[in-house]
């Protein structure tokens, strides 16, 4: 067995719920397969800010520095939503450790569940077979840009600017990627009006020659996020800048029948970082009913990512789908069709997917 | 009856195809009312850089101050996409009329059309009742904000900037929309993250104080993007930035069955400019296949609101809808799944839909 040290950053809102049931998935599968996963926690966000004054504490970011992978929840509070005007937000922790620990490559797979079909808005005609792989640039573009507001407060901007080497490291292992599925690269951009994704467009041109066998496409991002829902089969691996790759990852979500499902992987040059998409959702933080999967399915990219367990990924995988196929809904995720789902809160979920991992 | 000048500009693709009929309707409109219109046509685009190595030559501007009225049709060429070091390009022609016209505000109306309910990839338990308005913001953002290519051309930056004042006005427009409707305006932003989103935010919850009856909400485009599929029949009126709404708008085509259904009006402090979303489409141009009623569409919002003409407005619509009931269909609308529709190119399209007129 391997020896490996994580970080768990439960973060805000439902985080603290959901990310307990991919901690405990963890530890169960280190049982399972005779690992030895050490596990430490740091704070990030709401709760840091509360806690420091800093959405992102010297403390947690040595942490996170020490570790070999990096379970997160989710960041973000109403309060600050509410408030402009706010100096200190969650969301600079986020970002920052994206930043400093250098996650350039936002990995988000869609991928429908069998048993999950109906629960999405979208006909299962339409969704049937469609394997998406999202490459989203994570540590660039318009979110790292310089921001300004000017004296009399009238004016405000954020700069969005792309340099080649951030274009050229995404789209080589978006094409990388590519080359183990189904060949097919669609890279996103708004070329036809910005400098930045002229920039982008040029680069991933210039890579694709190194990848011949790899099928490459150019979609404009007011097409793709048309496309995306009218017929999401087309697209296997897609590569995009950051604030489009924040857009369109959403947005998929409905293909994959809930946000609630979806897990990522940021990952770069050293230690990973796993997150489900969604966020903090404070609407329904502490009721119980947050769909505890997409933690769980995070940790299997981070088993798989972080430590080439892989093996140890497919069975949290199959987990998940074995309780699916059980009938097991969290609401997020329930058929307001058939009477056949078993309604479950967060914990008696989770607990479902430790009983098919034994 | 009233007498009106009316410049066409067809632009590029199938723009040419689509227009013909947009003008025609009025033309059917002009004789059965008996109002005045005179048509003088201009060129924009990849057309116009053909004939005069300009995208907006003078003269088109030109024609465009002294019309009542603007009917334009698409723009855009594969050759530019392709080639992303081209110095003139046909958007170029596009975004300078309309800064040039001061058209600030497009408003993108998306409602489903009875008979196409089964034409969407989605649900049609979803969509049935959905009816949405869209103000996007149209001359400001990172659309118009300073581009910059370093020297070495391995950076490329676009400035995403909005003054006050700008947010203002687009905001009132939306706000007096959302009276006339169901009184709910959303406003979507990335003010988590972005500084030109918090001056959004502010700005519109300031101007929102003046419309106390008004239901409003903030959300975030990520969200916006995944709510839209999910749920449509939450939004009433939304209001956001050129970006985000070039991106949502193309996305809520979905919720109308096709890209080809849907009209828009640019307006502003003077002359109305109306045309389809959808683009130049060159993959389909000259076959004679594309759908022609969002340009109908568009010339019925060019009677409604830049002529005041309400009734024929109406009317035009009301053709478009007995068109559909009769089973007549372009290939984009067409249901895989029923054998009942006729399929029609876009000629005898638009000769169905003039048929209905009289
Ligand atoms: C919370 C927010 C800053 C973040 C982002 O926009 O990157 C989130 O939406 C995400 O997608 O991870
Ligand atoms: C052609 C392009 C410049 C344009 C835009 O992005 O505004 C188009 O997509 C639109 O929505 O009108």
């Amino acid at each position: 067995g391997v020896s490996k040290k994580i970080l768990v950053i439960p973060g805000d809102g439902i985080g603290q719920e959901v990310t307990a049931w991919g901690k405990k998935v963890l530890e169960t599968i280190a049982a399972n397969f005779n690992h030895t996963f050490t596990f430490d926690e740091g704070i990030m966000g709401h709760v840091a800010i509360e806690a420091t004054g800093d959405p992102l504490p010297a403390e947690t970011l040595d942490k996170a520095r020490a570790s070999d992978a990096i379970l997160f929840g989710a960041i973000g509070h109403a309060k600050y939503d509410n408030d402009p005007t706010a100096k200190v937000r969650p969301e600079q922790g986020l970002l920052k450790i994206r930043k400093e620990l250098g996650l350039y490559a936002n990995l988000r797979p869609i991928k429908l569940f069998d048993d999950l079909l109906q629960a999405s808005s979208i006909k299962p005609e339409i969704l049937q077979g469609a394997d998406i792989l999202f490459f989203r640039e994570l540590t660039g573009d318009v979110y790292f840009g310089e921001k300004q507001r000017s004296e009399d407060r009238a004016t405000a901007s954020d700069l969005m600017i792309y340099h080649k080497y951030e274009v050229e490291r995404i789209a080589r292992k978006a094409f990388e990627a590519a080359r183990t599925r189904r060949k097919k690269l669609c890279s996103v951009d708004k070329a036809n009006v910005l400098e930045a994704s002229r920039l982008w467009r040029e680069v991933v041109q210039e890579i694709a020659k190194e990848y011949p066998d790899v099928e490459t496409e150019h979609m404009f991002i007011d097409n793709a996020a048309m496309q995306l829902i009218k017929d999401p089969k087309r697209f296997d691996v897609v590569v995009t800048g950051n604030l489009f790759g924040d857009i369109l990852t959403d947005e998929a979500s409905q293909i994959a029948g809930s946000m609630g499902m979806l897990a990522s992987a940021s990952v770069g040059d050293r230690v990973g970082f796993y997150e489900p998409i969604h966020g903090s959702a404070h609407d329904i933080a502490g009721k119980g009913i947050a769909n505890p999967l997409a933690s769980i399915l995070s940790a299997a990219l981070l088993l798989d990512i972080s430590f080439g367990l892989k093996d140890e990924s497919q069975r949290v995988i199959r987990a998940v789908d074995a309780t699916l196929r059980q009938g097991y809904r969290t609401m997020d995720i329930a058929n307001k069709h058939t009477a056949n789902d078993m309604l479950l809160g967060t914990d008696a979920m989770g607990a479902q997917v430790l009983k098919n991992l034994n």
